[in-house]
């Protein structure tokens, strides 16, 4: 049973259709609104559609929960589930799902499926996150609900309890929430040290000596700026570490709470590794294009002229060779190293280490 | 125990007696078959081991469930685990496990283990896939048999009910067929793109003005084809959200099925957009890599002996070298965003995005 | 309630505090101990404190659980969470949560929180692995005992009944185990290769010609020897299985268990593998990264001055043109299928194959 007539309601039940379940929805103008389900379905009166079905999918907003007050009596038994989303992380003081099973006492209610789109419900799982996480305080009821999303092709996932619906709740409101603050450092790093390289590199030759340097902006510019970035960046994911030792050893206690923006900073020390790692490949790979530039190209034959002109046949510069050599060779080492962090940073991989491994690659 | 004298059954013997279980192998002739099994393994008639066994194991092939129905008296309240597969999808229109289940309805039965090898069975889970799916309506039952599979060092997943054994028994004859169209669309792509290149860089020239450049055809000619390659599958990843929009336009509703083509198209888009990032990633290293070829080398020096000789000093052409960091950089910045696309694709990074996430990503 | 007082005690206590449970820690001098635990635990005698509480988490040594005996009476019925660890992997005969299920028959065991760190669980799940395995005769209480995990933000895993408790006592005193044997055999390798190819390339010019190619050591001489350890290292993955083979073949069965080394050695192959996936990376950026070296440079520009000295135009070797496109073009294509094969290495894409697809490509 569906009880709604909105976008997730009509897109569950063609889903519900298209996965072979019998359905009933219930409206309170069933004739008006018959044509918006799919012919399979039987659009009926509310207090009809609940005394038909067993588990009742409850499609409606929250604020609308108490108009079904009215049949509390065919409820009676039945299994609801909450599929609804705030609008707000922690709007209101309960979670959606504890306000429905507050109404319905003499009801079942299980939590669930307020993760997936209405347009994936529609068109069935095919990309992205096929998890449907699902809680309820009966065992019974929630296994009945994961059953029905494995057979819609969903995975479930039991959360345990109905406590969990508050987090269930506040999951689809998320837009990388841990990315923000790191990714706003990165760019403000990056801007900082690009204004830098570029007076240094383009604009100060300019007004010294008027050389036109332009063309240095797109690749040679970025390329000394990234590792700036990431050198900056990856010295901030060590360093909360420190000061958290520090402040562990001044206030001569482990188990004293770290203050607020520390916890903060130890929260995204993940995120800004794994923006130090991608932008420590990136300045790999522009340093791999240098050679390949037009103006690389011709500041090599320039040079091959130049010398053949003046008959000078040796230029071999011991140092440069060597400092150039292992410049490189380091570069190529710290490189495979903070690949194999960025590696270990994966779920599935995380997973499969105890912390006695994490600890030790780290 | 085990039903059943075939490379399954003695595999899982073999497994279930390392892993420290007592096995009992029922076999209608277990004088001959006994030196078959390993020797910790009790080799009797089938009546003699279903009764001393709890969980039976039945290794036999569907069309021989029949011949298991002397049994009957001596299978009442086992726990039977079908183990078998069939050689086409959806051959039977029952799975083997429900045909099972009718045949022996004082049984409980399990479906599981047939997603394992007899390979993997026998030498034991080292790597590739090490789950294995087990559903059954008995709750109990599935936890039993769900324990002896974590003991054999297997990680056992529960799919719900026995509605699900038909999914289940499809699954090892699957043999990645969300590949085969746009591997072939790649393969196809490929080769045109690569003939039309090569008239153009090799055949042409050589036609006009007799010219070898026959060494272009590895390299050149296939770093010319592999961004055509890419570009193209790209536009095929975002091109069905565009019709299906259109279609939805045109019919006015969100609600309708999309055409069999459409859909199918939807569902390969992943996939679609993998190869279309691992072409660009294949361009990448070539271009990195002509810098290296002896080709590039002697033209660099033909170039400077020429310029040398004809004591001409400058060659700088503002507009080439402007033409090629443009060039490399917006590749380097193309290739960092496709990373990011192919890593979200990864299952486990996937499963921690929500929808909003996900397709703020795309 | 937890009993005990060390470091774990009271990083639990910290974080069921956290996590907004009602604490009562049970000591033996709780006057003394009261100062070491959050404000908002109560700190009581251990008698006192198993009263009040349902669920106790026994943070004391194994060697000390003999000391909780006096507390029979009031135990009885309560849920007794085992988390502790051993210092070496089976250090005793049966696990600490047997033992303590075995001291206390009339108390349901609960083994998990082991394979957490106290930092982990004073700090908060942050990185790494966040899983809690969780194993249990009584169902219920391993869901109870979940469901406190999942409240304090840890992801529980079931692993059945309690003779898992052995294998997950193992777990954190885990150090990589399967990747030991492998490093050193590369590390062995590369060394013998290294020293080869030193002698090779640096000493023996240098002692024949008096000239100095020491500059090489750092780039050249490892790029020559991370592919010779990258071949035998792959050689080394698909030996065992022919080996196997032909064991098999000898001894005429498929189902005798195979001698200790090849087991081993079939064990190790994804490791091997993927090791030798790193070095041809690595010897794929190291190769990209020849051009960039300084003395790259400077032999191209002596070519080039001796030529235009010479007045020799043409210098094009047919022949080493082609070596070198066939040479790159190879390993391209090697390192773009190694490439697949690390990928298909992964937890989450290994989990998502069937065998018979994993069997197809590799």
């Amino acid at each position: 049973g569906v009880l709604g007539s909105g976008d997730f309601a009509r897109s569950l039940a063609v889903r519900l259709v298209c996965s072979g379940f019998k359905v009933v929805v219930g409206s309170r103008n069933p004739k008006r609104k018959a044509s918006l389900f799919p012919a399979a379905a039987e659009v009926t009166f509310q207090a009809e559609a609940v005394k038909k079905a067993d588990v009742i999918f409850v499609a409606i907003f929250r604020e609308h929960y108490s108009t079904l007050c009215d049949l509390a009596d065919v409820l009676v038994g039945k299994i609801l589930v909450d599929v609804s989303n705030n609008t707000e992380i922690n709007h209101h003081k309960e979670s959606n799902a504890e306000y429905l099973a507050s109404l319905f006492p003499a009801c079942t209610v299980v939590k669930g499926f307020n993760v997936i789109s209405a347009w994936t419900l529609q068109s069935g799982a095919r990309d992205g996150n096929k998890q449907v996480l699902i809680c309820s305080n009966n065992q019974e009821a929630k296994r009945t609900v994961a059953e029905i999303a494995q057979v819609m092709g969903f995975t479930p996932v039991d959360m345990g309890c109905m406590s969990a619906a508050c987090e269930i709740e506040n999951i689809p409101l998320r837009l990388l929430p841990a990315w923000k603050i790191p990714i706003f450092l990165a760019l403000g790093l990056f801007l900082c040290f690009f204004t830098y390289n570029l007076i240094r590199q383009v604009i100060h030759p300019y007004i010294r000596e008027q050389r036109n340097k332009l063309y240095k902006i797109p690749i040679e510019v970025v390329n000394t700026t990234l590792p700036c970035v990431s050198y900056v960046m990856l010295s901030l994911v060590y360093l909360p570490g420190v000061l958290a030792a520090c402040s562990q050893l001044y206030y001569g206690t482990k188990y004293r709470r770290f203050p607020d923006w520390l916890d903060q900073w130890l929260q995204h020390r993940k995120q800004i590794g794994l923006l130090s790692f991608f932008c420590a490949a990136l300045h790999a790979v522009y340093s791999l294009c240098l050679p390949m530039r037009r103006s690389h190209r011709y500041l090599l034959i320039e040079t091959a002229v130049k010398q053949a002109m003046e008959k000078k046949m040796t230029i071999w510069v011991e140092e440069e060779v060597w400092r150039m050599e292992i410049y490189i060779s380091v570069g190529i080492i710290a490189l495979g190293l903070l690949s194999l962090l960025a590696i270990t940073s994966l779920p599935s991989i995380a997973n499969s280490l105890n912390w006695r491994e994490f600890s030790f690659i780290q």
